[in-house]
């Protein structure tokens, strides 16, 4: 193992520690409600950003120091898998994510496009005997080639719709190969530019017959991954077809789509659609529609995806509460999808990206589940509206009331008491158990 | 006629007039595609800001200078029907809207609330047999009141919800009594403020309960209007249920409610969700659920609801293309829900802004109506779009093919070839028919 | 003492009192870096939210229950001044703010306002005397009436001018009065609405002209307060002229004002103009010219001034780090320029909000003071510049350099090698801080 | 010339030319208020976006069709210098603009770099002999390279500064070689990413020794270029030193730099700061630093910088409106900092979107001049401000009175009446003045 020989296998260490390749919360051992962290929280390494980015943004060539960076083409895609199990292990991780072009670059053709891909996942495959790190989720890059210039299944050219289709075929025989829990669909060109020269009715009846096609042909081969959409409001196109859950909640049930997909939901997606990361996840969840996780943040004044590594705590507890409340992920994880700035290119801030994001869903985790545990926000929520739970507000819920009945009751109450909605004192609450939940430790 | 004495009817002068009390482009009479500026555009006024409102904000009481304020409450109710109908004939205006407190003050009970809407809309009811000015649609104002705090139909108070469904049925009455043509949902407070005390599955069964029984009493008591959801990201709730087209798509599929309802569109709604205005008419006409619109615009740099008059001839352009492409509005309209800016405080102005918005429009119309006529935007997304005609583009959109073909087609393609989008010198015809409409008139 | 008469004397309780009439981190007599933490935070209740104010939103009227609303007119704002003192002693804070309008009501003419003014004056004053409260400042408010509705110092009109230097000139003969520390210029409306009809230089110069009188008038009365320019970039206007801390030091600058101003910076002010709280202080810090804050947070994903109480616990340790790195406030404090939201309605919801607020503080000062004691980002950024403390960056920062020496020297570099930003490390270390201050108490 | 062989030189045919390659609106010869329109605009054409940029971006490598990609290295950038000079002539604009790596790729050490750019000044110098097309302004690229990773004259690396320093001497040098009449500073990486590890004040000292620096180099070989900052708020960094006009300006004052410098303004950086265009084109003009315009136009509702070329007319047309107010751009001109979509891939968009950037401000100016001509704002303004041209508003103006003097004119003003701002009116009129503009024609 020589590519992040500097940094050794990270350790918890506890709150005040001040190693900093050490988990300071992240304790994958201990055990949250009858499961172990590591169970819990099922952290992916996104091998896009770790592996194979350069750090090169829109005014910046690439700033990456990566030792694999010496060998190129299909030696550099070797090395790559090396480097990513060594970290893998040294982080402890018990999945990773990947893009096709991710783990091997693209041929001259399709077929040898197909043939590298074939020659690293049997590299991968030898790998991942010898390793505890299963694959989360597999997806195919259909956004950064020339050719997904107008889109991919949403494309206005019915060759790049087939193109696309191709590797998506290829992509559910990978992740089946693989064991994939998970496949993604991120629509990264899946949108339009401008509406003037767009058939948007088209292009989407075209998507929706595409993923009908991707669900036969997962079937045909015996791939059982859930499916996931990751929604995405705009960026790189003007308006994505997938701008956020409802939107494409909507899409899936217009097109009887909805029985087969589940969500994956990026925080910092969330936020450029303007929405709460927890919004999100909420909404997916009281839906039934809460796959995965895209576990990053973006800069509440930065308008474009910065997919800086999780930190805010609020955040984390609040993702946290919600992913409780599902029961956990099932077969998803908390993939961070998630970049070390231009600033931060050593392999070094690798390890200290990940341990911050590791450390930061840890407490999450844990100040949620005490929350939760508590009952804090249930029982403020049962209090609030328990006038539902008998009278007219009983007969509202069970469907036995109309308008008629329903006058009847209001001509006769005097003025109408609410209840505080004590926002900021449940806020404090949120603090309290924030700055309480390591005490001691 | 006494309210607006110094304004006269207002005319249509042409494009040169220099006479602020004369429209410049709005010809009522004109005749576009077989139908008459005046029927295809069906303006509204909206009495809230017009009548209404005193021009206050959140730093500044209100500044209007209108004559109805010599009286009060009942007497000033009566008075602003005057005024109403003096300013429908001097603008010549087909339609109007309102909310049920616009146009009658609330008592202190239910009961004394819908008897000054009695007496109101039973004078109304006169006035409009005099006047060719009709109504629109009603709806009723469940947010204003500090009953409504925490919702209406999505409140947490059995109380409210019950209250607020008296409310609406009684808004449905009103709307059968005046002929409304449609009736208004919007959510003014259905939202949330914070998820944290937030029961959001209950709020949204209640909502959608709420709407099934007003649907059957509409039905109940033979009131045909078309029922219409009006989409808003937040304002006054930090997130608001009806956040855009497809958020409300959504909704009603999941409710099975589809079918009950059609949207008004605001173009100050969907600027605030991150879109743009002709997207959410757009999505709503291949839904098939463009309703009717509620016309203003917002300010791009601005994070409010600021419903301005809309004089921004690309978005009336590009709005106008959508209803065209829509087959016109139905039973919709154009309604002005804009108010005249706080320093805009005179009478006069009311006329100045309401011509500025009639005249946009009627540029809009012309303009899009030529574009269409020419099938400018339509020959270019048909030549876009043609590789969908025949071969596997025509297998693909006839639903007979599947991965096995579309990956054997796409291993026998070469580098595959793209047309150019051509947005800019799309962007160039648009100023082109923008600015040689009028010329010669 | 019967306005708040459900709520003791809040005392501080520990960080798990379960008591939500408690201080949780806040202890006012606890010692930090040599002072009391309520000499250090300097608390100030903002009267205009807490006491006028009646939660009333653009889509909503008010829904606050006050028991002084029971009153009218000058009782009321006597009654106001009771409750005031109640609260400031219930809550031991030991400062408060208002505008001149919050205490008294404007009168019919210009003449009766200011004796409106001096009678509530005159009792606050005798409130003063047994009140351990002082004034942290008093405002005019030359926003909220009509006359002011397109400016105030800025406005077109010279009458208003002199109307709003007449209310300036009786705002510092009472400060003087009652011993404010500072005095502070909101322009709420001095700003434009539109470009099209606004002279922005003549305004420009005019507000100059205005600040210049108002240091003339306050030296000729002997009161010195510090003047505060509180920046803010928009809302109720499109464009406010002081829209943030690098724009209120150009204006100064420009008009030779800098000399007689400091900031009171505003933390939802300085989200709305695209920048973190703490730029706007560090901005402000190293130009010497903070002053004061106003203490609150807006929501990242709402457009408009939401005022919340500070509760992000990142937020206020970020302030307290410039603030400590400033040496302190000088004169200045932390105003909760904040409101409850309109859903939290009851008189001990303001306790709530503010127990919330000065616990989020205390909690900011004291992890912000370990961070500092520990120099933890100090040496971090000691190290990273480091290269300007010999050689070629001394030459540089002591201006001994040019651009042919600079030359000479890159010339002779190899490749620079530059070290990683790290900001995930520190944002790590950060969360440590924050999770551990306060551990076993 | 071979480089753009499908298209012919561009001519003027008229609004109503149906030829996509010819100019609708923009006559260079056509006199207006005594200058052709050539003279007047003083258009440039931006060498990094139309010559040297392949299209990719953040999800998307390069799509861009240009012959001289078949080159490599130098040839490459000789290709593109002749590519460069038929496309000026095919457009007949006065100028162009460039940063050094833009005409000459980096060699392996500074002196190569230097070498590099010699050849290609060289062959441009020649190739001018020959074209009427100048040199508007040039400046170095200290943003790309990875040395630049934490900014340039701010970085926190000395040999960076020196580094950043002898790019900018040689950059002086080249632009005297090539007669440019401005030379620009944007501070690409000139900022933060975050303050945690950030010493401001260090870096924006330093920042203003590096200007100093330059200015004394510019002077000691005798460059007279008006020296240009180009202010941007946000992207690559998260906070840019010179985030706006304001800011620019408190940055040149307090560093004593005010002389030496005007502002390059480009209307995307406007709106990404919060601004519109006319507002940071007026705040430059009325404090005397109104430079030089970058033309381009950015999406509403997109958060980051997307360079569109200008098609808005509202947007140019108020632009022009600034500039005639300016009495012209001096020795500025209108660049086009604007690049064509990921989706305009092909040699002939290039075309498109300069002849649609050309044509809309070619309408832009004459809408504008015939607004200035009329009066129509001016007239406007004047009557709003006349109260400053007598009495009190007199003396206001002229410093002739006192808070004391004020105060007695304020109490003997009965109610003060303000006349409307009649913003709605003069919306009305612009869109009379655009739509008539060209009738006719």
């Amino acid at each position: 193992m020589a590519y992040f020989n500097s940094v050794e296998k990270i350790k918890y260490e506890g709150a005040r520690s001040s190693n900093p390749f050490a988990f300071k919360f992240y304790n994958p051992e201990e055990v949250i409600n009858g499961k172990s962290m590591e169970e819990y929280l099922r952290f992916g390494i996104a091998y896009w950003h770790t592996f194979t980015a350069d750090l090169s943004d829109p005014f910046g060539s690439g700033t990456a120091i990566r030792k694999w960076d010496n060998y190129s083409e299909m030696d550099k895609a070797k090395a790559r898998v090396e480097a990513a199990f060594e970290f893998f292990e040294k982080l402890s991780v018990p999945y990773f994510c990947f893009h096709d072009v991710d783990i091997a670059p693209e041929g001259n053709s399709l077929r040898e496009s197909n043939e590298n891909l074939d020659t690293i996942v049997s590299m991968m495959k030898d790998y991942m005997k010898d390793s505890k790190t299963k694959l989360l989720w597999n997806t195919v890059n259909n956004f950064t080639h020339p050719r997904f210039v107008h889109g991919a299944a949403s494309s206005n050219n019915a060759d790049v719709f087939a193109y696309s289709a191709a590797k998506v075929k290829k992509g559910l025989e990978v992740g089946k190969e693989l064991g994939a829990e998970n496949y993604v669909f991120w629509g990264g060109r899946e949108g339009y530019e401008s509406l003037l020269n767009t058939n948007m009715k088209l292009e989407q009846d075209n998507l929706a017959r595409f993923f009908q096609m991707g669900i036969d042909y997962a079937k045909e081969i015996g791939f059982d991954a859930q499916f996931l959409i990751e929604p995405k409001p705009k960026e790189p196109t003007t308006h994505q077809y997938d701008f956020d859950v409802a939107t494409g909640l909507s899409f899936l049930q217009k097109y009887d789509l909805k029985d087969h997909f589940k969500f994956n939901i990026e925080a910092n997606h969330a936020t450029l659609a303007g929405h709460t990361f927890e919004h999100e996840l909420h909404t997916a969840r009281i839906n039934g529609v809460l796959g995965s996780v895209d576990a990053n943040q973006g800069h509440p004044l930065l308008g474009w995806d910065t997919d800086e590594f999780p930190t805010d705590l609020y955040s984390t507890t609040l993702a946290m509460y919600e992913i409780i409340k599902n029961g956990g992920l099932g077969s998803g994880g908390l993939n961070f999808d998630a970049k070390v700035r231009r600033g931060s290119f050593t392999p070094e801030d690798l390890f200290h990206a990940h341990i911050a994001g590791m450390d930061s869903f840890a407490v999450g985790l844990k100040v949620a589940q005490k929350l939760y545990d508590d009952r804090v926000l249930e029982s403020i929520i049962d209090e609030r509206y328990s006038s539902f739970d008998s009278g007219i507000g009983k007969d509202i819920v069970e469907g036995t009331t109309d308008f008629h009945k329903l006058e009847e009751h209001a001509l006769q109450l005097g003025e109408i008491e609410n209840q505080s909605g004590q926002v900021e004192r449940i806020k404090s609450v949120i603090n309290q158990y924030l700055l309480t939940s390591y005490a001691g430790e």
